[in-house]
């Protein structure tokens, strides 16, 4: 194994997310190919003049002969079948992926024994539109990529992934995986259930309703386009977490209802809620330094960092 | 009274919403002047050139003597204090209005005497910004003005308020002013509730949630950054068709949750919203034609036709 930082990045999956990836890596310079299931799917890739192949045990093969490292690029539900195909074919790569979900993808890195150097990852972007024909190469570009700093991170895997993150355009932003899940149930995956809801109750207004719709419907809905199957594997596998925000919502949602109802006033939540808009527009993204990969408590100060809302913008 | 369509119009209230429509007007080629309670909202506008007076009974005293269109351009809960003035220095002014419901702006004209030439109104435009130094000549262009067509409505007075929401380059829903109330509450009012319960949750997570927040939250929320007093304007008054929508949204998240608990999926709830979104993305705008504003059945005509979702461009 080499720490050479311009090892080949093999890409598995390549739809928006990984397709987008494997396009800003070799954008930045990175020798890339990749996997995709669909034959169309890698027909397209190749088309564009990317190097992407249908045969999975033949470009794991070459993935462990040239120590790339593997990018997970699937949706969770094919998570499985594919780190049981890199037991096999290439036990000894570093590992990655971009799944919107982190323990879930940890716990089955681990059940295939490849957590060792496993570093998970989640890029804080995308569009409403899905496969090769929506990737690019700029969709990470000044976006938020979530890292992995969970107990036993290999240092050098870390940095390799780190560094191709931000060599996509992006800031990293190091976390632990059950706390990435927590988080994302409360600004990814409830933003999707409030969105299909909001648009299952527009549409049953009717065209009148839907006539009248504009800006706050149109924002309100709009990762409701999102292919059903695709939603539910970005929010499914994080049940858990968003179970609990969900009910939090629920109840404040209920609150809000019933004080509507008894008092004619929407007060407290509405005043919650700018708080809260507030509060995002203004968050700031303090920068991390001063903290060595593989320096005593590297992982504890990353994580501390990353829940403070800082990002890690430069490697050391 | 005239019906010379270059009547004057008088803004009352020159916010967001109704200092945009005299710009807009003015732009037009209308003689706009208006009333600002504020001192500094007033100055503001004339330091922009604009004919804004703080003083009500000399404005509205004016609006009387040129036959000026009155444009009711404050929220719900300022509407009675104007009427009551209006009622007495203009009671014979044609009258409209720009707030986000309509049947107790309805109630409110009739109980003051003032619906023989009352016609609702409500542009579906704003930006989470306000005041004055937020107007634009161009807010209303390419959007959707509703107008009312509840019955008993004055055939010269809907069209010279169809005429200028047209000459601000909108196009036309008519409807009863219920529809109206009923179908705002699904794609305004509750896309403004579920922001605000989304922006709570979020902050609710703290610095780590917020720095990985983007694109579903930063969309989902946007319209919680509007003034809490504003929003509250905006939803209370129509609390009768929120309370029924929020119930029934309640209900279809709670379902959401019990599904994703006991069976660990989203489907009914994802599948009902990206058909939902599907039928906004693809709505059509039949132009409405062929009905003459005072003939026979011309206020059922226009309501069934905006029932439908057309849209009315041009006027006879």
């Amino acid at each position: 194994m080499t720490s050479d930082p311009s090892a080949p990045v093999c890409v598995l999956g390549t739809g928006l997310i990984g397709g987008s990836l494997l396009r800003a890596a070799v954008a930045a310079g990175y020798t890339g190919f990749g996997y995709n299931r669909s034959a169309p799917g890698a027909a397209a890739a190749r088309a564009d003049g990317f190097d992407v192949s249908g045969d999975l045990p033949g470009v794991l093969r070459r993935a462990a002969s040239t120590d790339a490292l593997l990018v997970l690029g699937v949706p969770m539900p094919a998570i499985d079948h594919l780190l049981a195909e890199i037991a096999t074919f290439a036990p000894g790569c570093a590992l990655t992926d971009v799944v919107s979900v982190k323990g879930p993808v940890l716990d089955a890195v681990r059940e295939h024994g490849l957590d060792r150097r496993y570093v998970g990852g989640h890029p804080m972007a995308g569009t409403a539109r899905s496969g090769w024909d929506a990737t690019d190469a700029d969709l990470f570009r000044d976006a938020v990529w979530a890292i992995g700093v969970d107990e036993g991170t290999h240092a050098e895997t870390w940095l390799r992934v780190a560094r191709l993150a931000l060599d996509c355009g992006s800031v990293l932003v190091p976390v632990r995986a059950e706390e990435h899940d927590g988080a994302v149930a409360r600004i990814s995956h409830l933003p999707h259930v409030f969105a299909e809801a909001l648009a299952a109750a527009g549409t049953a207004g009717g065209p009148l309703a839907l006539g009248l719709a504009a800006g706050s419907f149109r924002d309100g809905t709009r990762v409701a386009g999102s292919a059903p199957d695709l939603v539910r594997a970005i929010c499914e596998p994080n049940a858990a977490a968003l179970l609990r925000v969900l009910d939090e919502s629920l109840a404040a949602l209920t609150a809000a209802r019933d004080s509507l109802r008894a008092d004619g006033t929407l007060g407290p939540l509405v005043d919650a809620g700018y708080s809260g808009r507030v509060d995002f527009e203004d968050r700031q993204r303090p920068e991390i330094t001063g903290i060595a990969p593989g320096e005593h408590d590297w992982l504890d100060r990353y994580a501390e960092a990353g829940r403070a809302g800082g990002v890690i913008t430069t490697l050391p």
